[in-house]
């Protein structure tokens, strides 16, 4: 399954994708000029190897674009056939027989040992599959504050990219239980294809206390399998094997790796890329300045692949953008409108979208949108569940505009055992590294210093995350017995809306994975408003309950 | 107080003895022959020395199953005066003045120094005194879903064997208080004789806040020093000084030595045995399977002494049995009857029972036996309190399908100080000795790798805990508010029957000592299927609210 | 500003001065005689040294008093120059003009190096700054048993004395969040001088979900710096810059040290001795015997310094009565009164008040007193917050019994990197110090075993805090509820006087900082009152709801 046809390209002939290239290379409103050649990535002080006879000529006659990546490139030295197969028979049928791409990181692997296999690495130090609503987790008030939504059956603390595919099948909340461990909980630190470690129960297989709320586009940031079979944004197609609205139990079926080499390095030339299609129309095309440089201007130039797919190049590898493919809130589910209350289903295109944009701003964005997520057991307050907002919390923290990058410290330069240095491709808590990554920008501080700051910063959020939670579980309790002893529509109906500010402002700080240490003036300021949003919802049941009770 | 006289014997004669123990020796629905040369533990290789000249053919004149036990046994070399004090004095008085016997393990550590000095040890990797009802403990809201039951005046985590005794007697809930350590609290790592560390405060004293549950039968789980004075079952003779109906404060205060050698191990011959005679009555009287080999069998001889007791020998250590002595769920306190809520008192034999079944049965067993341990305060739910169903947990899990035994994991072979090694009698944790236990069967694994799937599993069954315990809280609430605003008693009886379903699911899993490590599969689903008959109470209590509402 | 003018003193005549000193020197029920020549410290052994042609004679030819300190005590050696600048001029003047006195401790640290920094060294084994009001925090439930009071919006676990100032100056409670570290949260372990690590935003600033419950009164247990500028007890006079109705956020700005040497070592001949007025009140005034020795005296000598300040100075150093200048219950911020509910303001002498009493006595020392500091959010009973009453809680403990003073176990003796042996002026957990401090004491135990029974007494009261935190929150639930039903006021007003009760005997053990290890005894006494209380208030509420039930 490492392989697929690359069908789709060959329906064009070479002058005409040529053209369509250059049409489509500057999308929406970021007015970037498609240079091709700037897309390679020569290698600095590294003398190209020449590259001849291995017959990419005959390729380059029809693939131009190819050529335009490649040529100069750090992979200039790579023949045609490391990554494809069957390039005779294609050439032979003229293009309707489709060559085989080769997308298993295995292949890159190769050459790039150490990124390789730092990232299938386990990081031990990490925790294992651990529910964050307990006491000691994110969320401790979880099942109350996020009744009845999916997240309640199972909703856990982050674990390394290796596991990116596996876990998300495995969660109770994704599949009703019907993918498990094959070697039972023996399989819970195994990595490598998805079926070898899991297994499919079958369709009827259901165990308690189990949703099923995996959905296509959610699978599309755990993988990179489905780079040729997607349309952009999800959109159905004769040419795209899956959509949003495929049965997402298939799409799991047919995913067999975790995100690849290719979701942030194009294959051709090595350049920085990104891939995922909701951030792609975010930042080129709906003009996000979210990670913009000083100058104003994202540096990245989204090329349109036939129609079908787009990809994003970097000149300069931004790892804000390349983690932000999935390191933000999106929504990818089922939801409901907020005016009519009606459902929106996979067909809907906002079940592929990208906010972008800040906590205090997040409800006013999903309410433009006219999309949330969930209404609450008991409240009925329209609730939005976010993702894992790291990419938004980040941009304009103290880091960010000192130029740190979420590599600088996630991915730090370690040494193989040969002692040459490489970038860790496992993504590292700080805190178990930080000579490896604080300490570089702050060289006079220490790894003791250090750790108690992180934990100053982290425990006073904490705090007030707890705090906001306390206050929520007032509003709840509050509201259902204002209900229940009758306090009119108009009073709940103002709750509600309190619940709504409140809720948003809080849970965006248990999805997001820092514990506020990734801005904490942000986190501080949306958790305070919360508590304030939900105290002002107590406030005003309470004065209803007790004018109710003077009439009485 | 190490030695007892021995007494009920000399009222039988030698020959009418043997008869008696042929005619017992097999027992209930387990149909063992018993071969009295079988039950010899002939050491392997080692020759048995000779036995000559010590007197103890005099002895067996009258106890020919002290010789069937003893000769060709690993203890054959002992003379009898080793463990038998005033045996002349018994001889020349034909039996009428009783020898001494003496039962204190220090005994058995002069051969044995490293088992008894092991046994002894402190653990001090594990965890001192620690309550159970914290945020971080395993029943954080023990005092909403157990009230008002003793355990929430003090419910701790376990200790090692050594605090048995001093444990049980200390804790708020047995005595009222009444025994505490003569030291304060430096007497919280004290080993050794009960009244050494211990002071009595004298009847009349009583603490704030405590209860005094104290009970005979549950001593019989943490002593071995009762063997000779209570009979099978607890039940009331002339000849047994103490029963279930007597004085709990006077019993506690003739205990002066946590569980002993031979609780497991039959002093005259060192065979492998069991004593507790609620779980000989389950396996070899009531056909209990839980202990069953693959063949279907329990390798469990049990023989019957006079009428009076009964001990259960094993041809090989089957350390399940063993330790199921107390590592079971057991009733031993005053209880109710399902059906018609009278009280159960102490002169019931349902006062001391194993049911030997697991979670998902055990509240039908209950209701059979017609037996629960109290009522909700809020609900008035009839509630079991369960012990620490280790045994009934760890049966059918894939490690014992493995064929390893409970010894294989906490008590692993380690090395003296001269190098050799033994068996530890301290019972560990496995998690603080990996490489002695995991390990050995997973030579391939690692400590780390280990610990984390460890970790994992444990993880994943304290969330399932928290959602059970929080929907058994709002269960609890929403009946009460429910109650306050009228809802039918019909209805509140139906909730009631879901509090009794979901609590015993749940509490499972608080009693039990390995957060779910021993069989997470049935500690999924139990646990599961408590969060939905809580969440079926809740939703009926709403239905029945809304109704309501809607009439007025 | 680490030198202030010494102006008051000059007002007063050398002779006068004189018998002012004498006739104030035996203060209240305290019946000392002071002999002048007793308050020097003779170095033992150590020859003082000659102190000729310095110039002091001229000084001390107005300043007996400080002739008596100084002659012959371990200062002697020092010329008056040394701490006091502008002698030339204020001879000159003949007093008008006054000198500059250095309290900057940075001063003593010249010849005390290693207790000087060791205590500015900040303690990484300690925790950072942490929320209490999180599951794992000494008050899990604060948010709802505190409302509405200001602690609920930041209380923290107690850091190092060398951020009293900084702390108490950033946390929420106190300034609005006008006070923020300069350099964001890599301020959080910077210590030196306050204004070097804080900057004021503003009057105009406000933070949300913040308060402004800093008082003057408050800051002095912070700081050495006033000790000039207030007069005893706060009052307002005319030579005092601060009193107890001045603006807190100018005392504030005006406080550029946490305590200094001088707050525990008098300057003039290193005499032990304490400055803070209330804890001189209370003991030398008001007569209490907390902290007196075998003979039922307490080893104080307070000096009444011309009407303005007082000192109280010891013949040995007693670290409780030093430690007990900050580290009592006290009232220092406004209230109300018990009978009449009115206000009480910062004019009253009750914001200034040492109760010196233990749990058992505080709620009816402060009723006798006829003040609270605030009423609870949903009940209203008039509750009191507690600070630190370390030292009550510690006064009759077995180890105070044993004559072991605070300094024992936090200030040990360490050795210098020359391997001197010094005393420690960081305050260090015993736990992370075990040999230098218990095992002193207790030289045949180790670490792990004391670390264990460390563990055993903290797990075990924490257990109790916990149920008095389960058992606070059912009363103030029920109250809401039997409010809301409709429940007669004088019900009401028996539960709320539950609730005063239950609330001071349980609020003691989250502001006092050992987890119950400096008196378990009282602690679990307490709590268990505490517990007590709150059921009796459940049982009354609910009793009360069933019989209107019946009536309806």
């Amino acid at each position: 399954m490492g392989s697929l046809k690359q069908g789709e390209k060959g329906k064009m002939g070479g002058d005409r994708w040529i053209r369509r290239l250059a049409a489509l290379a500057v999308v929406g409103g970021a007015a970037f000029a498609l240079s091709l050649p700037a897309l390679s990535t020569a290698a600095k002080g590294k003398p190209v190897q020449k590259t001849q006879g291995d017959g990419r000529e005959a390729c380059y006659g029809c693939h131009d674009e190819v050529k335009a990546l490649k040529e100069g490139s750090k992979h200039a030295g790579l023949a045609c056939s490391v990554c494809h197969d069957n390039l005779r028979k294609h050439m032979e049928s003229s293009g309707d027989l489709k060559p085989l791409t080769k997308i298993d990181a295995a292949l890159c692997g190769k050459c790039h040992q150490d990124e390789y296999s730092s990232f299938f690495r386990v990081d031990y130090e990490a925790q294992a599959r651990k529910e964050k609503g307990v006491p000691t987790g994110r969320s401790p008030m979880m099942d109350k504050l996020l009744a009845p939504y999916g997240f309640t059956f199972e909703h856990n603390e982050p674990r390394g990219h290796a596991f990116m595919v596996t876990d998300q099948f495995v969660v109770d909340r994704f599949a009703g239980g019907r993918f498990q461990y094959k070697k039972g909980w023996w399989g819970v630190d195994a990595t490598g294809k998805t079926w070898d470690i899991l297994e499919d129960k079958g369709a009827d297989y259901h165990m308690a206390e189990t949703a099923k709320a995996g959905n296509p586009t959610c699978i599309q940031c755990k993988t990179s399998d489905h780079i040729l079979k997607w349309k952009f944004m999800g959109e159905k197609d004769r040419k795209a094997q899956w959509d949003r609205t495929s049965d997402a139990m298939a799409v799991a079926k047919d995913t067999n790796n975790p995100m690849g080499c290719i979701h942030c390095h194009d294959p051709h030339g090595a350049q920085p890329r990104i891939v995922r299609d909701a951030l792609i129309k975010g930042v080129a095309m709906d003009g996000s300045t979210m990670f913009a440089g000083k100058d104003g201007k994202t540096d990245l130039q989204a090329i349109d692949f036939r129609g079908f797919r787009k990809i994003g190049v970097m000149k300069k590898a931004d790892s804000r953008l390349m983690c932000a493919q999935c390191h933000v809130e999106y929504a990818c589910g089922k939801g409901f409108e907020f005016d009519s209350g009606k459902g929106v289903g996979f067909d809907d295109p906002r079940t592929n979208h990208f906010p972008l944009t800040g906590p205090k701003d997040i409800l006013a964005h999903y309410k433009k949108l006219n999309f949330f997520d969930f209404k609450h057991a008991v409240t009925g307050a329209r609730l939005v569940k976010l993702q894992h907002p790291e990419a938004e919390t980040y941009a304009g923290s103290v880091h960010d505009r000192a130029g740190v990058g979420c590599a600088d410290c996630h991915m730090p330069i370690l040494k193989n055992r040969q002692g040459k240095a490489f970038k860790s491709h496992m993504v590292i808590k700080p805190k178990n590294h930080v000579k490896e990554t604080c300490l570089r920008c702050h060289p006079d501080s220490t790894v003791e210093k250090k750790l108690y700051q992180l934990d100053a910063v982290q425990n006073y959020i904490k705090g007030k995350m707890r705090k906001s939670e306390y206050w929520l579980g007032q509003l709840i309790d509050t509201y259902a017995l204002a209900k229940r002893l009758g306090v009119d529509e108009a009073t709940l109906a103002r709750a509600r809306e309190k619940h709504e500010e409140a809720h948003v402002l809080w849970e965006w700080w248990t999805a997001e994975n820092s514990d506020g240490f990734h801005n904490p003036g942000v986190a501080r300021e949306s958790l305070a408003a919360s508590i304030a949003a939900s105290k002002e919802g107590v406030a005003l049941l309470n004065k209803a309950m007790d004018e109710k009770a003077k009439k009485q």
